[in-house]
């Protein structure tokens, strides 16, 4: 199917673009009323996760009301752990929750690799998407990095330090890297099934990779981030690293065509760092806070400090729920218009 | 007094030591169990906190114990807000609670700026401990930086995104700059108490510094830091700056001996970055969880990588409560034969 916006997909691919693409983390979700009332009806979000309609449905609102220039199948990077057989629940505003966590050799033997077919609930629900889309814009699939599954895997939910799932690291070394090895193995399968489904790019999300010394880093997630790089050919691949400032340099040699920053992350150190690689990032989600005023500023702020070229914006993070519609929409537009201005005087 | 061990001052004023010395953030706590007595028989936190007697008692402990080269002194950086006028309280495993929190002007009316005496108790907790380690190691004072009060303050509680203090950053900045104003004099007439009580040395402590992008963290952290810097002239100053990395250029400018990194920061790097500053820290806390012998290459590791001058060993962060003590003891006596051997094979 031929794109009629295909800036994100010319951007991460390193094609001059006539303006910036945008889109957000977190853009299908809380902060949009029409999401609420999809999640109300369904009642439990893994409902929404687990049907096709529902999921295929909050995936186009963003692009419908907020006019992003990507989807992002809605799902969560949990559904690997849960199709290895170590099932979540997710309780309001608590996070996820898992009954039993992994913590021994035999607990091991309780999880396998997760087969392709095993999530063909997210397949079903990006050929919907995809049907919905009918060419609008690009859709995103994408996957936890093993590092932040194998994190909730063996802490048991969402913490600030997660130190048991480091005790582990520190502990059992070898089993560590067993686990990590079958998530790895899921995880390539997992994209594998969403990009054959009709994902066009996909992202990686180490989201717990700042809680990890730089030699842990290496050892235990980006070996592992580079397994599934290596192992994706067919689609432009996106790696978050959040909070992994210190892993910039090796990122530079991942198999990737894009890097997204967080918002501690400089611009300027971050390109030379990086100087072969698309970044995507990475305004403050608290910045969506300010006055429309403000917001406008930060988006100029935003596309001067990256340039024209060379760049996907969107947040340092997803978005916060309490984050209000207007803010959002106004960020997104300035984007937009700021970076065609700037792209036009350059032209 | 004459100090019979005074390698942490010589070494926080860049004179040449015959080993590395060695304290721990939150030496005094839930790993020991002669703390865990104490805190029972006090029920409360906060009474351990407000009674001279206890609260020395528990800062001597892991210089008994631990044989660590400094005491600090046991308190905790919320006594500023409530001795300002917001009062908290400590929940067991939930960490501090405001019950009313700062979000407007007329808020900020109801603070105030506080002044010295009205910290007495712990002054006299100082005075106590001084009497009771009666010269043996010296004594570190210390309080929050104004943006991890503020943080706190704002937000109310402990958060991951510190968001609702991030929004009135972003919305409020005038006001958020006058509450920053109080709380760093506040900070500094404290810190004068403590040093006139008997502190040796004093460290600040940054710990939400990592939530703030690196423009706001100059605008509303580093001013205030250093306006307590340039205030306080009489003892060596520590200062840790958790997470700000993107900052550690500017802290090479701040009046200050010595910077604590954390286990994200890279030592060469801090170092070319920082060539002036003593650097502190900077063992991921779970490194501790691992086997006996993992600790202890873990503690060659760490002097191997600092080198044997210009370094006090930490953690890069405050010990974790299920930390093993026969772990922590191995790491702080390693750290000390490992790094005298070094030193004797140099000199």
């Amino acid at each position: 199917m031929t794109l009629s916006n295909d800036l994100l997909l010319k951007a991460a691919k390193g094609i001059s673009t006539d303006r910036t693409p945008i889109w957000l983390m977190r853009q299908a979700g809380r902060i949009l009323p029409e999401y609420r009332k999809v999640r109300e009806k369904a009642k439990d979000f893994k409902v929404m996760v687990k049907t096709p309609e529902l999921a295929a449905e909050v995936t186009i609102q963003p692009v419908d009301i907020l006019q992003v220039d990507a989807a992002i199948i809605f799902s969560d990077i949990l559904v690997i752990p849960e199709a290895m057989g170590l099932d979540y629940l997710m309780e309001e505003n608590k996070g996820p929750v898992f009954p039993k966590r992994i913590e021994t050799a035999s607990d091991l033997n309780s999880v396998h690799v997760a087969a392709t077919e095993e999530l063909d609930y997210v397949y079903q629900a990006i050929q919907l998407t995809r049907r919905g889309l009918n060419g609008r814009v690009p859709l995103i699939g994408f996957a936890g990095a093993p590092w932040t599954i194998f994190a909730y895997m063996t802490e048991g939910k969402g913490s600030k330090t997660f130190s048991h799932a480091k005790k582990m690291l520190y502990l059992q070394p070898e089993l560590s890297h067993r686990l990590l090895n079958m998530i790895t193995d899921s995880t390539i399968n997992y994209l594998r099934g969403q990009i054959k489904a009709g994902a066009d790019i996909i992202q990686i999300f180490d989201s717990w990779a700042g809680v990890l010394s730089p030699d842990q880093y290496s050892e235990f997630s980006l070996r592992y981030i580079k397994r599934i790089c290596d192992a994706i050919q067919d689609v432009p691949k996106i790696v978050f690293p959040k909070g992994a400032f210190f892993a910039r340099a090796e990122m530079e040699r991942l198999d990737c065509q894009v890097v997204g920053l967080d918002w501690n992350m400089g611009i300027q150190e971050s390109r030379s760092l990086m100087p072969s690689k698309v970044l995507q990032g990475n305004l403050d989600p608290c910045a969506l806070y300010g006055t429309l005023a403000n917001v406008k500023a930060e988006a100029h702020k935003l596309i001067d400090g990256f340039g024209t070229g060379g760049h996907i914006a969107n947040l340092g993070h997803g978005l916060y729920p309490d984050t209000e519609v207007d803010k959002v929409k106004c960020f997104i537009n300035e984007v937009k218009e700021y970076s065609a201005s700037k792209q036009k005087v350059k032209s």
